[in-house]
């Protein structure tokens, strides 16, 4: 099967196959002191161009939670897009074990947060009937598809901080964004003023595995606790840190990523030849968004599963992976001229 | 590096590397919907030779709190050996995602937990100002390496049963025990009245992964939405499948739990030849445990790290893992004649 | 001082003075074993003309944490009004101690909740990755003062039943609303299908303490822990129960919230009369809100304190209690008279 | 009825009556903005000798579980004694508020806590798989009703302290052990490094609060917002400030306390006389524990309440209250005669 239903159906990359394959050699020492997680953890330093300190987990609720339990009290509230992953996806796991309120915000077209719909949220400072605002969450690529420029994120985090906010990307297309913007990983977080960043591998071509990646010092300070509490810490850690080594290595991320992007604007392309079809956002990483003839949903994701987004206009989300072929969309399109 | 500090410094199993391989084909449903998952989730039922409902996850800890949720209310208690991974090393995990109080408990001198200390706690029902006791947790094999038998477990489950409590079995190396015990798996769970089972794959020889075997329909109510909730969902589940399908086909796992319980057997053999050594505990599983002179320690533990389980009278925890060799033995046996 | 900022400036009712000094005798079973208490949970039933289970508690958040939490797993999620106090004044309470996320819902213009916006959150049942909508709160009468019709409740209340939601109704001014609509107590909860209400004591004037309703027998399995777990329950609980005791008899709390509805009637009727002012909301049970001249903030809030509910417009909420008079009222007219 | 079974069954203090209808006049600010509670806690400054922060609370399960959270973080854990209230007797509100573990140490044969059983827990540290020690939580005076001297509780504050650990003190009868020592309140905690105690009302002859006194500036970052989240924070707080004011004037507690020590005196001279009777504490404060034919029980708590502390040995719990009489002693001890 292929199918666009998301990322995440797609397996394993084969530099990271490979790598998981030269990490299972002898002992290692377990819980992330091994050699492997150590020099992985430079490479993030030198990679994001700052003295970060990297957290690997499983799985990207577990990245988002815990980037969210080292930023918070459980009094605290928590911004984030009313269409985001932690608002949607992760049924109360952000409440049950941070405590805290999430505040939803209404996005712009493209699915982005904008400084005004934030500066609404940011009231009632000091009182404590009101679950304190401590923290902006935003999503990059965005549910949309989208991507933040680093100057949009910029903006953003000059406002939380100048409010006492910390700022935490969910990145578990980050690759993808980072890829469509052009420029390097520090440039679109470390350069930014984001405060800690949900890495994601498992989207990007990872068999499981993703990085907390913390940029400010405060977050820093409770954060081995929480890793291990939120019960994100692997006992074979070396085979998370192998994987993020050969994505990191050579910007291996980076290939596969635009790959991956490039066939979201070839299908977008190849979509947009049909008049009944109309394309719904822009298309910057890896999605497509389009309206579809209802009629057309049954036959289409029978032999190529997708979601449908938006149940009203029939709006279809179609993700392309690191391992989406010309080939499977020629062959989706071909179905579609069947119809 | 070889070492005897843990089963979890050890790799991979290559039955399961050759399952993961073979998994990584084109696209799969995610989160469990995949048909790996579905046809090892029938394999569970044949082994346990129940309906059991399974639940793959990322670590130990992740499923002995998501075993732990399923079967309390946060007003609950849980009994536990004061000697058991739960009580001491999964940080306050299990308090802060259950809620729950946790009463150790003192066990015998093989670490195995008794009827008569559990009868002690079984106190103050229906008073609510009292955490009130709903499971009971055993850990087989047990911290000190020995191995409750079917008979063993089945009195105690008797027992927590006739007071409505739940059994919880944290089987980290459930597969030792079992190979140690000579019998099935169901044997050991499923006739004896144990409710839930978290079931070790990664000390056992898997890359990372455990499963959560349901027996008792009360605690299937809840647990799936518990199961992403705890953070415990992998998007590409068919990877621990592939590895769980790759343990149970065929009885893989007895074949190499039996080896590493068979190099610790040589071990201890190996070590009562030394006047000055004492093996503390009996050898049941894969673990040693053993009284050294302390001056041993540091040339040892260079060469073959290993902890000290008890401080004060030097005690050291050997653990053999599957890929633990006669070589390895006589290695670390020939170091110490030099001692 | 006297002011319009809130019914909890007011202090105590002579008749509730009354019977604390008579339930301060001799020594009284603790922890709610006690005679008062048992006659005034008879009392309950009687006045709400069902089987209920009460439960006293200190506060408005403890009450209506209560109530979501014996109706609620922490893997659900909860509707409320996005105006409500549990959403926006009681800290991030709800999410700490019940896990809960809650899905803020807006209100028509008269601040209730409607049929159609309830329905539209009624979504992803069964869905895992989604927290799991498993209760509706109300808020009567409502935060602009305004009063749900028993009609309105049930149509309410029919939708979430049909779709396995619980009714919670945040009582806090629960007895100026059922003046109000001029109807009894069971009416608005009983006989509309409420499944649990936080009934408020404070702000109808009892010292302290209010009362969660039990009507749903589903609601009545964990509750008695919950109360002693949420830190809720009294020791001497014959003083919260001696209050409402003499709340109930002979309807107390009708004379008293009928008083405080009539001098909002007044206030609304008053101020009328100026043409710089706008009346924003129906005046239905003790709050008026209007819009004053910005300028008049200062002076007016200096002899009497009130708060302004909307920036914006300077939209003014202004709050009657039982012990607010004509001459209170007429006071603060005659200063505006000089502004 | 009067009873010897909690000095919770006695009503309430004749100057905190008047206290509570003085208070009740006109309107007053909410949430603790009145002019009373502003002079109370002042107040609180002065008789602790101390720049101290006060909060308000409903109850001794909120008092404590409120402390341990502003001292805390969810991966901490709390050293108690296993006979103390908050390990027994609080349901499992501790854990579920504050995500903490909480382990239990046996104390002396005075029920109180030494260095040397805490000292064997203060291990560990900076192992994250461990719920990292944070909390040292004493009772004053102890469940068996005697009394930590200063200087104990000195010794105890100092290794607490040396180890990076606060101490909490739950002083649920803190007036009764400040009367036995003859000293000043000051004296006990201020002077001995305390750095938070839960200051008991309730069973000091309020109708209803206790306070949480912060010493230790670290712990004032958090509590206010705890507070609230706690659902701890009354609205009508001048209520539970206007005792406190009461009790703290002219020593109004001391009077009442040393009354209630005395009759403990009392009560333990009159059981003396009788051979079959043990007296099993040394008597300190307000209880009386003593070994009983158990044959009397049935007959003596009819007419006279008390709980069995213990069962084995048929030791009973007698407390005295602020109200108990010389005349009550008597008539318990004349019921005895007759057995």
């Amino acid at each position: 099967m292929k199918s666009f239903a998301s990322d995440n159906y797609a397996g394993v990359l084969p530099e990271v196959m490979v790598a998981l394959q030269r990490a299972n050699e002898a002992h290692a020492r377990s819980y992330g002191a091994d050699d492997i997680t150590a020099r992985t953890r430079t490479l993030f330093c030198d990679v994001f161009d700052a003295d970060v300190d990297v957290y690997f987990v499983f799985n990207g609720t577990g990245a988002n939670v815990l980037s969210i339990s080292s930023a918070t009290q459980s009094y605290n509230s928590v911004l984030c897009a009313d269409i985001s992953h932690i608002y949607n996806d992760e049924s109360a796991a952000p409440e049950t074990f941070t405590g805290c309120r999430f505040f939803p915000l209404a996005t712009n077209e493209d699915g982005k947060l904008t400084t005004d719909v934030i500066q609404q949220r940011l009231i009632r400072k000091g009182d404590i009937h009101y679950a304190q605002t401590k923290l902006l969450s935003l999503t990059q690529s965005t549910e949309y598809g989208t991507v933040y420029t680093p100057d949009e994120i910029q903006a953003l985090a000059m406002l939380a901080h100048s409010n006492d906010l910390y700022v935490h990307v969910d990145g578990s297309r980050f690759f993808n964004a980072t890829a469509s913007l052009g420029c390097g990983l520090a440039d679109v977080v470390t350069r930014t003023g984001v405060d800690i960043l949900s890495l994601g591998g498992t989207k990007a071509g990872m068999l499981f595995g993703e990085a907390v990646v913390v940029f400010n010092n405060d977050l820093k300070k409770h954060i081995a606790y929480k890793h291990k509490q939120s019960m994100q810490l692997a006992s074979k850690t070396r085979f998370i840190a192998a994987q993020f080594e050969a994505m990191l290595q050579n910007e291996t991320w980076r290939k596969h990523a635009s790959h991956a992007n490039a066939m979201a604007q070839y299908l977008a392309a190849s979509l947009s030849k049909y008049p009944q079809i109309k394309i719904t956002k822009p298309v910057q990483a890896n999605a497509v968004f389009a309206e579809l003839p209802r009629t057309w949903n049954a036959p289409l994701q029978t032999a190529y599963p997708f979601y449908i987004w938006k149940d009203t206009t029939n709006e279809a989300r179609l993700m392309c992976s690191f391992d989406t072929t010309k080939e499977d969309i020629d062959g989706f399109i071909a179905l579609m001229a069947k119809l």
